[in-house]
């Protein structure tokens, strides 16, 4: 019988694990899991933080029951130290200290991301001890709490991209004074700057203080508390920092393995989650993914993908032929009371692949105007002038204006390759309080297909 | 330049005109309009009963002047008579009384639908003046209205269809005592009895009384007011009847051009919505329509599809080569707090067609459960179990869980004929206040393709 080790406790390693016993029940897969908090949700981390989720052990997807009885074994507290691919064996050092081999007949690594360090002054010598936070796990996740029950009255956040703005309101929401730092331009950068510039007013309606074009330089003690200055004349003590400006991918253990790396340093894999070393595939976080619309790699750390891909490591170390249909970068947030998504190529990302992008940005009411409550969706949508095809959309609106799942019916024309104008085909759903004979989405595409007649007009005799 | 002539002036027509004009600006589309309201969304008739929208004249798509600046010239209150085909000429009744005769290069029929009239005793011999109500029109609205605010306290909805289930939350708003009789065993006989039951738990929540199996048989004065009588004893005073048992197509000018009909009596058109008489194109209500997972021609009157094939009319009435590319018959419905949304086929329904169907029934969280007010979706997904495609979905859940944007989902994959499991592989949004890693969507078809196992698992060596 198979014996499968997975590297990784978090969703790629739990789906793969999972995917592996559903399809073989005789096989148990056995995951080497670094802290002691297998199948966590850490992008629940900011609602525990905020208080909104009162228990911590809540996060967890699966309990270590659970886990159990859906065919996992567990080591925790056990990190991978070094994989022979030759002998196929498995370095780690357990819990108590002590080294041990594990063999294995397949390897799947769901090693996932850690935290970027910015080169900041006095970064490297301040610590949670002193209120000097990053966050990616659960123990960063206690370490921060601890500093808040320790009664800090103010943060300063560094970098406002999902994390940094989900821990804003979070932080808010504990009663702080929250101020977010941003090195570019704009808040969450990952949209255009009209949508952007919505968030920025969604933060400032709700008394986060926020500085754009600025770049933190140094963090000290001051005091009691600590001092963080930066660009622009940036200059503020508080009693917290919390620096969260992305991630890289884990991939401490592809030297020891000889696994080449990909896009932005993660592994290197295949559409069947395959690494350059027989044997060993990976998933998740630590690996380049498969962009739909792009048709090629890039590094796009979410935690859907990372299901799926593990699903499809899972599936394929036992010998199936599963291919990961490709990621497309579909993201949703919420901010407050507004919710900002996007799926698919922005202009410059399409214009830099090597598409003819044109984008279209509007307004449309989330229902009938004539029914009370109609709020506006911002729409943007790109498309592609050569081919008609839609490249991506972006969208922001209030948290009850569906956006989350609008977005996904782009996402599902995006998967299918379906031109602008097509979606205006789609017989989507309408009743006035909840939506239009021609949903937002696609008055949004209609405007496009206008805006780009006559190249995509229909044709006319 | 084509003199193009629209009988109709609700969305098929309108949207037949706006097309029209939209790719030749030189056309102004004449429309022939019965009464005197234009562009009027009838879907929203009852949240002006209700009180919801106040002025009933914002139930107007466009006003008269947002017409004619779109380049639609309009006869209100006028009548189309009769149609000869040989010499393109319409005979009309004007508002005025006079006959009129209008010529046309290409003509457009969008005459929508009647109400059906059960086999009610005593129906026929009372109107409005007595309390008793079709709703179609704005007229009959009036009329509704009229009979409201001249202090009806009571009223018996017979059939408990959409408009039925609507009118009952719309008389409560308003206070009414509302009592709703349906001949077959459920309300809302388009969704399945697991589904209909949690409707009928909501009207009750609601004080709406239900009486379901029981067949009105009939209506007469009582004192002021009115007394209903059907089978199992059914006997009921009440203040007002309203009778919405669904509709037929109004299909009256067939015979004068000589237009074929198909499923159910409709205007039979090709899917480039031309009848069988040359020149003469129709759209809407009054049609039949092409379903895209029977691949055949269905009656599925909806709003949604009546503008999208109007489009399709006005196009190729100008010698365009569009195609509609179907209906899925995806709608959603509100129901006081409660959405109840479906697309594509129930089992019933596609086991009449052919198919193989086999569907699961299943609830999954609106979001992650950890993150506060997370609300169960009932789903249930109908696939193929001889293809694995999927055949159609059902959900209800809380106005807030986003039902009628998830629906889009399956609506999208329905029209792309995936299969459920593929379902699976959509990168859909997430966030754990709105969704999960899987979205319910997804947890449902997992579902379905476990319960089909082994016959559609992905293969595995």
């Amino acid at each position: 019988m198979t014996r499968l080790l997975v590297i990784g406790g978090s969703d790629a390693g739990i789906s793969a694990g999972l995917r592996a016993h559903e399809l073989d029940p005789a096989i148990r897969p056995l995951l080497v899991v670094a802290d002691a908090y297998p199948n966590f949700s850490i992008c629940g981390i900011p609602y525990h933080v905020s208080g909104e989720v009162g228990d911590w052990r809540t996060l967890a997807h699966r309990t270590r029951d659970d886990l159990g009885n859906a065919g996992l074994d567990l080591m925790l507290d056990t990190r991978a130290l070094a994989i022979d691919p030759v002998e196929r064996i498995v370095t780690v050092r357990t819990e108590r200290g002590n080294t041990e081999r594990l063999d294995y007949d397949q390897l799947v690594i769901g090693t996932g991301a850690v935290p970027v360090r910015p080169p900041i002054d006095g970064l490297a010598d301040l610590g949670p001890a002193e209120g000097v936070h990053l966050l990616h796990t659960m123990d960063d996740t206690f370490a921060l709490t601890s500093t808040l029950d320790g009664g800090a009255t103010s943060a300063v956040i560094v970098g406002a991209g999902y994390i940094g703005l989900e821990m804003a309101e979070a932080l808010r929401t504990r009663g702080l004074d929250v101020t977010l730092v941003e090195q570019l331009p704009q808040v969450l950068s990952t949209v255009d700057t009209t949508l952007g510039d919505l968030v920025a007013a969604e933060l400032d309606t709700h008394g986060v203080t926020v500085h754009t074009g600025t770049t933190v330089q140094r963090v000290e003690r001051h005091g009691t508390g600590l001092r963080v200055r930066g660009s622009n004349g940036f200059d503020r003590n508080t009693d917290l920092v919390l620096v969260v400006v992305g991630v890289r991918p884990d991939t401490a253990l592809a030297e020891t393995a000889g696994i080449a790396l990909g896009a932005r340093g993660a592994f290197a894999v295949d559409r069947g989650m395959r690494t350059s070393v027989d044997g060993i595939f990976a998933a998740g976080d630590c690996v380049h993914t498969y962009h739909r619309v792009l048709d090629s790699d890039t590094y796009l750390p979410l935690g859907t993908t990372a299901h799926k891909q593990g699903r499809v490591a899972g599936e394929n170390a036992l010998g199936g032929h599963r291919t990961f249909a490709g990621s497309l970068g579909t993201q949703v947030l919420k901010v407050f009371d507004l919710a900002i998504a996007r799926t698919g190529l922005r202009e410059h990302e399409a214009a830099a692949a090597g598409f003819q992008p044109a984008t279209v940005d509007l307004s449309a009411d989330d229902h009938k105007a004539y029914y009370p409550g109609a709020r506006p969706i911002r729409l943007r949508i790109t498309g592609d002038g050569r081919t008609g095809k839609l490249l991506g959309a972006q969208m922001t609106g209030h948290l009850d204006s569906a956006v989350h799942k609008r977005i996904d019916t782009f996402a599902t024309a995006l998967y299918h390759g379906m031109t602008v104008a097509e979606v205006e085909d789609l017989d989507l759903s309408y009743t006035p309080p909840l939506g239009s004979p021609f949903d937002a989405i696609q008055v949004a595409t209609q405007a496009w297909t206008r805006q780009q007649r006559p190249a995509t007009a229909p044709a006319r005799t």
